[in-house]
């Protein structure tokens, strides 16, 4: 028997957790960032690093430059300790260790210290990435967010989580870390590809569809505003999704995720699953706009979910263009199996203990089931087959 | 302007933190381990693998039996999913970056996922690495430390961090995470080697002389049976020094360390500079002694301490047979300076901010101080060389 007795505290912690909306951050007259710096820094000025998606720079450019500008119009708030660095964006970058290594390189290099920031500017991957290093190095420097693509600024850019993918599994390494500000600013938006700034509304569509019935209803308002990929409305959409996603982190009591359930990820196990099968050339946004669409016809053929919504739902997403179907999902495993259904396994795992999957119930309502009747997985797959045909 | 209003939360966490004591935790009358992982799980049985050090093992070659023994013994609580891991244990383990990798395989092998645990058995090096890898592997996976040294069981084994050595420094990447439970196991401290039987003291006295006047009287009383090395004096000594060390954590108000102090680093800008300097030759323990000597005296110097209360402690360290001084305090760096000195640079950027340094004042009482005087410095380091002579 222990002689010593059992020391036993409660470790507190509580983070400011900050998405400001503005336009044309980098532009000299904006005062967004020096107040953001200013307000989470003890001392000034900082020193900082930015690292860049070439996805980015390849449309924009001048974005180094402008960076650089911006630093030099405010050496009183910061110090850019070297000229941006650029790195490649797209789920496929998280696959490269080396580029962990190439972070912490900028940040050593670079004498950044848990008082000095990492800006990360790209689409969620290249944010992912960056955060991993960020949150390891020195056990945390602060990250400053930038999200610059619609499925970033809506979803997992503004969340508390990051990753790279290791042994080919998506987000096998990570941290939960808060940043210490996400900026989403819209104008980075204008001049990406239809497709990928359709990609933010299908998350926006997921969070109405689990929790706000009068998002949905909007969105089905402004459906022809939304397919037309009209801006004024694809912002709305994205700071909505933003707020609601925010919402959840911080009011759910399980920020970091302890529990088995992840009620916002509405469609990712297959999702994720068909991003792996495809070696991640299938985007996150049609992996779950496909992820989606199955788990809706899977909620409507087992009685879950009023067929006539789960046709109103798919109507609309066909409306917006989001894909409801990819023959990878016919792919076989090497015992013969359809692969996709692995991922429900590989999701269980992932999360860990029970397997834990959020279906809609009626549109604004999700519900947690712990089981999945592969037999109907795969009906709901053949109606989508059906139906793409 | 934005037209899109700041989203704006606080996100709070809390973690049950705890630190058992006990005597034989695999022998299969112990009940503690089903106890911990009972409470701390919410289906049975668990998953588990654990990661041993390789020095515990050349000591205790039937521990991996033991271990095994314990999970066939208890297969309602929990299932060793794989034979126990051997990873190598001190501080050089921590260099090899392949060593996380090992770890990662051994969580995926396994397939451990957020609900099950990993068990780190060892020194506190070992416990660094497993807890880095256990940490970041699904963002985090459970785990459990045994520290089975005195240095672990006294102070890094019962902390919040984790870290590996990345570019040659000393815990450059790690993150902060509270671990499922410690559980201290006096033990494993029977048949250690002298000289690590020792180590823990030195934190010990660490945290004594910054926190606790009446450790540091208990010590100098007991220094006939702690210099001797009898378990329980100093097993009594480890009890408290953890019992200061998670206070200290859960109630300073900073357990992640934002701020630029480490207040219980007393000693540590030299002792981890001293590390690297040795290529991690020189233990911990020795190194922490080394630096708290060096401070001790320049405090001294500089009129911050007592001269008389400087001589006291330096003697019972003497008596307690720790190291003072080391002839690679003299060591030129390439550019003919003492390389030593290069540490309080390095000890700053790794805390970040201002440079703040914790010195005694008092026996019982540190005090921050964000300046070091490099004449005073090297002159305390004389002195210490003179003593040793």
């Amino acid at each position: 028997m222990p002689e010593h007795p059992l020391i036993r505290h409660t470790i507190e912690l509580a983070f400011d957790y900050r998405i400001y909306w503005t336009r044309a951050v980098f532009s000299p007259g904006n005062p967004l960032l020096a107040q953001v710096l200013s307000e989470t820094s003890r001392r000034l000025p900082v020193k900082a690093v930015a690292c860049l998606d070439d996805g980015l720079v390849a449309r924009q450019p001048d974005l180094p430059a402008r960076i650089g500008g911006w630093f030099t119009a405010n050496p009183q708030v910061a110090t850019l300790v070297q000229p941006p660095a650029i790195l490649p964006g797209g789920e496929a970058g998280k696959n490269e260790w080396r580029r962990v290594e190439h972070v912490w390189e900028l940040i050593r290099d670079g004498h950044i210290c848990r008082h000095s920031f990492v800006l990360a500017v790209g689409g969620g991957a290249l944010l992912d990435l960056v955060g991993f290093a960020a949150a390891t190095a020195h056990r945390g420097v602060k990250l400053i967010r930038l999200p610059t693509t619609s499925l970033a600024q809506a979803d997992s850019g503004v969340g508390v989580k990051n990753a790279v993918n290791v042994f080919r599994r998506k987000n096998w390494v990570g941290t939960f870390s808060v940043p210490a500000a996400v900026i989403n600013d819209v104008t980075f938006l204008g001049d990406l590809p239809p497709a990928e700034l359709r990609a933010g509304l299908i998350e926006t569509l997921k969070i109405a569809l689990i929790r706000d019935r009068a998002l949905f209803e909007w969105m089905c308002a402004e459906r022809g505003a939304l397919a037309a990929l009209e801006l004024p409305a694809i912002e709305r959409a994205l700071h909505r999704s933003a707020e609601l996603h925010a919402r959840h982190i911080a009011t759910s009591g399980d920020p970091f995720e302890t529990g088995s359930a992840r009620p916002l990820d509405f469609g990712h196990w297959t999702a994720h699953k068909l991003e792996q099968i495809s070696d991640f050339t299938i985007s996150h946004g049609a992996a779950v706009s496909i992820g989606m669409a199955v788990d809706l016809r899977y909620a409507a053929r087992i009685g879950l979910l009023d067929p006539a919504d789960a046709e109103a739902i798919l109507r609309l997403m066909a409306d917006l263009r989001f894909p409801l179907w990819h023959p990878l999902l016919d792919q076989r495993n090497a015992a013969g199996d359809r692969a996709i259904l692995d991922g429900l396994e590989e999701f269980r795992e992932h999360l860990g203990g029970e397997l834990t999957v959020t279906l809609v119930e009626a549109i604004g309502r999700g519900r947690e089931v712990h089981a999945m009747q592969r037999e109907d997985v795969l009906a709901a797959m053949d109606d989508l087959r059906t139906r793409s045909e």
